[in-house]
């Protein structure tokens, strides 16, 4: 059974001194307080991880000031702090407020490498792109969240046992010796290391993934439940009272998720189109073919229940059979910007494994 | 807030010694003794009440007989007795097996009331006219259950909370005393008053309801859930192990009936095909047009997830917010037999309501 427990962070990891992960606890600096982002700032502060934050909005700040954190509204000051001490910034803005804090980090924070926390990955590394930062991004989706959203959501613990994807497609590809070949090289590979190290420190597994190949995969177990659960509570509702009286516990499961606010379902799903688009044919083929066995007296659904029951077991085999099971995955041991390294993460990334850093 | 805690069976209601529904606990006899028909012999030795059933099988017989309940495998013996001492018969025998029952039961216990058990109703209803039998049957359908099946999966207070569905396509309206106005209208009545009895005895709730009703309400709220859980889980698998891997508490959530035995989720939805086929149509209907509204840069999907959110918000106003808080659904109290019973059933139906007899 995969664990958690022996990934270590760089810093107790003595045994590799010169290695990329190696280095001490830089500062790290959350732009965004949010769900995601103030929780990962309550724990980095859990952890005596050096961190401050910066929010647009000063209840925000307020708030998190009263808790005892290191926050300020003031983006180009909280920049400037940054690229004066060599932070690692985390985007935890929405993905429409994106663009401007690129702008800014161009601007007042030119040396810093950076990550984001948004649930999609393929638009935003296109906009970093955009905006010429590739060299020092590595993008992230933390796999955590609850139904409520803004600082008084935020809690420590969030992360603990969640999946982290961090992307690769920036990866240079190193001296084999685990440095990059030169200066930008190298900020990308610590980057990415700070990022793995991270998410690592606050009980997460870090699974790593390319922009594209993450899109289609929450597609298609995260964006894809959002729809089904929206359109059988629907079906549902226009049975009328009496089929609400009915709806017992495969009602209430299969639409647990269109409780969600409408406004995050659409940020999902409307940023992840392409992908869901085809994950939804796929449905849609499956559906219309079940609906053709019971239309016909003479077919029957053996295939979609036998086929459908495999793949429910192939996901419980992997995941635990129920909620908060350890996962059973595998994992893979890697040195950022060792020979092959690029390889062993494409390896992990088909094989839906956690790495760790050595 | 709807309570059964006022609902009392019979035996309770000395007020009104004449009507129906004050009869003393006569027999009741289970024929077939797998999760729902054992989990009821249970609960009715916890209360005393007194019954026997028939397995077919001797290792169920066996294995009931360990355990202290007066059980047979002589279907002949059995109807016999139900006959002689005037019981009341659930039967508990899958669908493909109800044919057989029925026949013996017209020849074994040819005055002896009856109900069913089974997950559809329609089906059952025509099988029993099919048999010249209508007049002493009343369709029954508790909806509980667990994965499990067979003797040992048997539990006493399985119907603690849940809801009984009980049919009255057979109804009679009575001369408005309370009483048929002759001897199968009596015994049609007192049938459809036993069985209410026995469902409310084992803390069940009961609401009525037509059988092409019932059907076409569990279509939308049980068969469908379960077919999409299927085509989720397959178009989950789909995208690999870094889709396994990335699946969270939504594919979980939306996936977990997918891992009910094929044959039992096969059984439910062939036997309610008409019903399905229309849920399943406009389901269709709503996730093509979510299709076109993701495949267009210029649409967005605001409706589907505000009448989602809207319609799952209907249902936790009906069911409690969470699985196993009280149900909030209106009860009407009804005389078998009084006057205008009949249109107060209707009324109690299209509302979803929960009946009390008084």
């Amino acid at each position: 059974m995969g664990s958690v427990s022996d990934v270590k962070g760089p810093e107790s990891n003595p045994a590799n001194p010169t290695s990329i992960a190696a280095e001490p606890r830089k500062p790290i600096c959350v732009l965004g307080l949010g769900l995601i982002g103030g929780s990962l700032l309550r724990d980095l502060g859990r952890l005596n991880w050096p961190a401050y934050g910066w929010n647009r909005s000063e209840k925000t700040i307020t708030r998190a000031r009263r808790d005892g954190f290191d926050v300020s509204n003031d983006l180009e000051a909280t920049l400037q702090r940054a690229e004066a001490d060599g932070a690692l910034l985390v985007l935890g803005v929405p993905m429409f407020a994106l663009a401007s804090l690129l702008d800014a980090i161009k601007v007042h924070a030119p040396t810093c490498g950076f990550t984001d926390v948004t649930s999609v990955k393929e638009q935003v590394h296109d906009l970093v792109e955009e905006h010429g930062l590739s060299h020092r991004f590595v993008g992230g989706h933390p796999m955590a969240g609850t139904a409520n959203s803004g600082w008084p959501a935020t809690m420590t613990g969030l992360f603990k046992g969640a999946v982290w994807v961090v992307t690769y497609d920036n990866a240079v590809a190193g001296d084999g010796m685990g440095n990059g070949a030169d200066e930008a090289e190298d900020l990308w590979l610590k980057t990415w290391a700070r990022v793995v190290a991270m998410a690592e420190a606050v009980g997460a597994s870090v699974v790593p993934a390319r922009a594209r190949k993450h899109d289609r995969a929450v597609a298609r177990v995260s964006h894809l439940p959002h729809i089904l659960a929206e359109a059988l509570a629907i079906a549902g509702d226009q049975g009328g009272p009496l089929a609400l009286t009915l709806a017992a516990s495969s009602f209430r499961d299969g639409t647990r998720v269109a409780g969600t606010e409408p406004a995050l379902v659409r940020a999902m799903c409307e940023n992840n189109r392409a992908a869901l688009v085809t994950a939804l044919d796929e449905t849609l083929e499956l559906l219309r073919e079940a609906r053709e066995e019971l239309a016909n007296p003479d077919k029957d659904m053996k295939d979609l229940t036998e086929v459908g029951h495999a793949a429910r077991g192939r996901f419980e085999a992997r995941a635990g059979r129920k909620k908060g099971e350890g996962a059973n995955r595998p994992i893979i041991r890697v040195q950022p910007g060792g020979r092959g390294w690029v390889e062993q993460l494409e390896s992990a990334e088909s094989m839906g494994a956690q790495i760790g850093i050595f």
